[in-house]
């Protein structure tokens, strides 16, 4: 069996774009830069108020997959979509970047999964998510093969939401280990940390190696509202550690030490949509060159700054090209 | 019954878009700038290669309706998609921006329309459509009360290519004038005009009021390869005829005068895809408004010149404060 850089398990969605203002946020009750969870019936009410949209294949580990491929990465996507159109976008979205993925889709119940995405004039993105079919994914879906045969295993925090998702995620986990694999791990969101909060921890004490999160989401994991203290507790519970800080740059951390890493600066930021998935991309994509945690968090903050300049969270040039002046 | 500026009956079209460069068109054999249908079978095929797309609603008529419902004025559109997640949000993007659109999709048979976009480096696109469910319009979807209060019934060339719907086109343009309102064609496609060429010269001699084609389009229509010769025959034809030359403006006529419009400069210059649409839906504004046709000319110029500034043909932009320096 062909053996992969890193596999991306998380939600199958297919993202629906739209540029709004502020006013239009705080008449929807919505918290700016957050992610919540809708019903079907929600997000069709909220899909009907919104003006023209634009649709593309989105989901959180996803999105890094499909950015490790474009670097050049060989790469291994499971989550779940229904046997529709949307499900189509996104497997031949995900396919054609190169990204084998094979979990069947589900032919009874709900449709595939969509975010709608409110992208407000200073790029923050608010989100709010149907799961539709990713709630299907079940520790079936979890090929044992793919698992054992890949470096990395690459979980989104967004997966503990869904019930079934949780045993699939637990299952990855203790295959991965079992076969001396690495495991890594997306905070996804604030809230979701909120909402999961004791598992979270656990789940980062024994469970992963390689932790990515934003400061909010890592403030909220070790309930501090020191990032300095809050660096140090995670350098005690994984061997790397990265924390986004927007426009700050990055904080990268391993055993022996806590770095910072300026960020890039973008002129024509449109859409921070994804730099968190792309970060994680170029992180990982400097971990499997074997470069020293600083230049891993360089290469993050190069890609991430690619993502924001443009509508939506897939990469829009050929990544492998971009990052040629780190890695080569 | 609400009475409409104009009906807009034409293909219910998702766009698929990507960005491609010249090498990409030679190897598939496809003529930049031009239209081809291509079968269900080989849109998979075509699809299947391609990279990352981005999806969004567009259809020639359904771009220029969205472009003046987005001006303010009242707009209807007849149309059919299936019942399926595309049409949803074909029929979503175009009810969102205001616009009537009652036609019943089509519950059994062809998926709803998509058509690939290629778009070049130069911003020219090539599009690859696979009609769908847009075969399956017929006379009974044209509402004789939606036509009969319509004062202006816009077609595009593009409906002549189903069978179908030349009855329903037929149809549309005999209750339009039993009622005194006016009919506008658009040519779409100087391959199309060459398809039909007997049946669009008998159409524009006999049925067309107000008539928008690009240069070869109306080249394709008279036989000519004159400009000048080409614009005094369509004077004797129609009562208005509006010419598109790209970046060189465009030429406006009536019974009076044949007149040269400037087109603006545009420096970002990203994506062609809808600025014949969007120029018929500026002039339209303009006679609505019973402006001068030179005035009308200078309005379809500036409103294409926002639609190729970004990828799609809608409006990224509430194009009435756009255009408030020439209509108020």
């Amino acid at each position: 069996m062909k053996s992969f850089d890193v596999l991306g398990i998380g939600n199958a969605i297919v993202d629906i774009l739209i540029q709004v203002d502020d006013e239009f946020l705080k008449s929807k009750n919505l918290v700016k830069g957050s992610m919540q969870l809708v019903s079907a019936d929600d997000a069709a009410i909220l899909y009907a108020g919104l003006g023209q949209c634009i649709e593309c294949s989105g989901g959180s580990a996803a999105n890094t997959v499909a950015g490790l491929a474009s670097m050049g990465a060989s790469t291994s996507f499971i989550g779940k979509v229904h046997d529709d159109q949307l499900g189509q976008v996104f497997t031949h979205d995900i396919n054609t970047i190169g990204t084998s993925f094979t979990t069947p889709p589900s032919i009874n119940g709900p449709a595939t999964a969509h975010c709608i995405v409110f992208v407000t004039p200073d790029a923050e993105r608010t989100m709010c998510t149907y799961l539709g079919a990713c709630v299907n994914l079940t520790e079936e879906d979890i090929d044992e093969k793919i698992v054992r045969s890949s470096k990395i295993s690459y979980l989104e925090g967004y997966l503990w939401d869904p019930e079934p998702a949780k045993a699939a995620f637990r299952k990855a986990i203790h295959i991965a280990h079992d076969e001396g694999n690495k495991v890594a791990l997306s905070l996804s969101d604030p809230f979701c940390v909120e909402r999961h909060h004791e598992e979270f921890l656990k789940l980062v004490k024994d469970g992963v190696d390689i932790l990515f999160a934003n400061q909010d989401e890592i403030k909220m994991l070790y309930g501090s509202d020191n990032l300095q203290d809050t660096a140090r507790l995670a350098q005690q519970d994984c061997d790397i550690v990265a924390i986004t800080c927007g426009a700050g740059g990055c904080i990268v951390i391993n055993k022996d030490e806590i770095t910072s890493i300026q960020g890039i600066n973008v002129t024509n930021l449109i859409d921070t949509t994804g730099a968190g998935d792309l970060f994680a991309a170029g992180f990982l994509y400097g971990l499997l060159s074997k470069k020293p945690i600083s230049e891993c968090g360089a290469l993050g903050n190069l890609v991430a700054s690619e993502i924001i300049t443009h509508l939506g969270a897939r990469p829009a040039i050929n990544l492998k090209d971009f990052v040629k002046k780190i890695v080569n």
